[in-house]
């Protein structure tokens, strides 16, 4: 993608290209959350107020924020005690893998996003790779239908680990309530685990879909859940996320929240002081404040980008739950013939949908995490196209 | 320890605890990377000059300032390209093992710091523990003489993997070049790789020991090395350290340093750009004195802990290359009887020798950290004891 985006503007210097396959934020961090970082570094300055190592699950006054506002406020039952804050969700996906036997089966939603995939790949779960299909042999591919709204069903077998992520990446869809009970239910049936990531909650900020796992009654003792403060507060250069792992979730008669506090004691030594303050601000009145204003501009540039979408005669998911807008490319195209015409046609950088497993192929993912400003632009070139 | 100590403090609560027992920074950071940060801080609050999403190695500022000041200006060689930047060398230690088959055999040093051994264990490498012997099946242990300055020589049998720390946690000994070159030859021999721990490097400012395994002939083709700002720039609480991989370190066929990359892309997302430009701000010239100050007058309040030892009649070690003085408890005595008495007949903290493995019992461990007024005041109740 960016390799041929860069050959392309070399041979097109004057095109603007518009760049709609950003997963990253454009910030900038809210007021609030830059003066708490800042009297956080100034503390470290000082000898009254310095501080060195901290608790190596994170700083009460964060955990006791997650556990109030993400969780308590919203009837999902997870106190402090059972969130582990880190340096993001990237690394917490990557790691969690450890708790479990290396033979573990997993199963995948498809089209996915890549790191689950990858997890399984480095931890040895994965099998070969079949470039015929463009699937694994060990991970079990969770179907994602339009009809669904893009959110898989339980599958028939049994499996240990399921990787749920809602609001999705890459299709942009959000779980209803019924399909993680359905989930739930499943596992608490099975004996699997449900790994939920919820880096896009902020997104369904005013919506009846549930923003966390614990919404969901049975969750506690099946579900392990994956919060992030990148996609809300901008933190993908900070760094911070934490997980929540319930204290009622147990398998082979260990606790789960146990076995993670060990692994993070040996292999992690906590979060920076500075980024954990500012997270907390982001669940002050005025940080919430600012940091709601951030998703509800992106999710304004998101509805946008579906609507032009739309407009331009594709037939086009998520863009109202989510920052990204997935969108069927137009018949006899594939996702890379697409987005070459994109390219070549309109100057508009897009993510082939192939790239998110072999459910993807026939589709394209639009990021609003550009901006409206970009957004109207690019939807103007598709409108033309 | 922790447990005891609060005890003797409710039954006593008018002595003031001398706490030698830290490994923790005192603080308070170089006004120079306060300044750093506090700018990087406001960088991500301006819309021009914010940043989302760092290089997953670290950014090119600091891991060329790494390159040029703590290897090449020692004749190490080592570029850019072979640092890879992290939250800290904790996590480095604890993750690196990745990269390595289930049944490699790790040799560590008796007594040693215990993160390395808790990570073989995690890692399924350290077999079963004998409570008898205080070891593990599956590790081979170095035995550290005082005679060799507590640095292992290397044994008999051929192992895969090898920590080393240097100066070292907890006896406060540092390899001569003549050590580390035993080390190197051995490692090329036959096949080990050598994981070295420079965490406390900034400890030898001004004597003729390495400061890195990099600077030993051969190094290159069998060493990995970590290095950490906890100790030198104070950043315990804001969390930067750094793996140096040579491209000419291969095993099996693959460069360990593209599977380092590897699995850092996978399971890892970059340092905060915050803690890397604080880090940054350790190289440049006045950061440079500010951070040798602060070092130095660690040393001095560490060589006040080793002659005050001697002066109370104990046979001490270190304290001249580290923050650690590392001392024989009287004869009669073990680890833990000789931790009580000091706790109740002089108020001070130290930590037992036997908790580094069984090569440390009937020794204690002193820590510098505290700084020289509790340093001094310390000393003064063990002339008395």
């Amino acid at each position: 993608m960016a390799r041929r985006a860069a050959a392309y503007q070399r041979e097109h210097p004057d095109v603007r290209l518009l760049r709609l396959g950003v997963g990253d934020v454009k910030g900038p961090l809210a007021p609030a959350v830059v003066e708490a970082m800042a009297a956080a570094v100034a503390e470290l300055g000082r000898a009254e107020t310095f501080r060195g190592y901290g608790p190596e699950q994170g700083y009460l006054f964060l955990r006791e924020a997650m556990a109030r506002e993400d969780f308590q406020a919203r009837g999902a039952e997870i106190g402090p005690e059972e969130i582990c804050v880190s340096d993001g969700a990237k690394s917490d996906c990557g790691n969690i893998g450890d708790l479990f036997a290396p033979e573990s089966r997993v199963a995948v939603c498809d089209p996915v996003y890549p790191a689950y995939v990858d997890a399984a790949v480095l931890a040895g779960r994965a099998g070969t790779y079949d470039p015929a299909t463009g699937r694994w042999s060990g991970l079990v591919y969770l179907p994602c239908r339009p009809e669904d709204g893009f959110m898989p069903r339980p599958p028939e077998e049994p499996v240990d680990l399921v990787w749920l992520c809602s609001p999705n990446n890459p299709t942009g869809g959000a779980a209803t309530r019924g399909q993680l009970q359905a989930w739930v239910d499943y596992a608490n049936d099975c004996g699997a685990v449900l790994l939920f990531d919820a880096a896009y909650e902020a997104f369904l900020d005013g919506t009846d879909r549930p923003r966390s796992i614990f919404e969901v009654p049975g969750a506690r003792r099946c579900a392990i859940e994956f919060r992030s403060f990148s996609k809300t507060a901008g933190f993908t250069g900070v760094r911070c996320g934490a997980v929540a792992i319930p204290s009622e979730l147990v398998r082979e008669g260990q606790s789960l929240l146990s076995l993670w506090r060990r692994r993070q004691s040996v292999r992690y030594n906590g979060n920076s002081y500075i980024a954990q303050r500012g997270a907390a601000a982001a669940y002050t009145p005025e940080g919430r404040r600012q940091v709601r204003a951030n998703v509800a501009a992106c999710r304004r540039a998101a509805r946008l980008l579906l609507e032009g979408a739309e407009a331009a005669g594709l037939t086009a998911y998520g863009g109202t739950c989510a920052p990204y807008v997935w969108a069927r490319v137009p018949a006899g195209m594939t996702s890379w013939s697409f987005f070459d015409l994109l390219l070549r046609e309109a100057g508009v950088v897009a993510t082939p949908g192939s790239g998110f497993g072999p459910g993807g192929e026939g589709y394209i993912r639009f990021s609003a995490f550009g901006g409206e400003e970009t957004v109207r632009a690019a939807v103007e070139r598709l409108r033309r196209l």
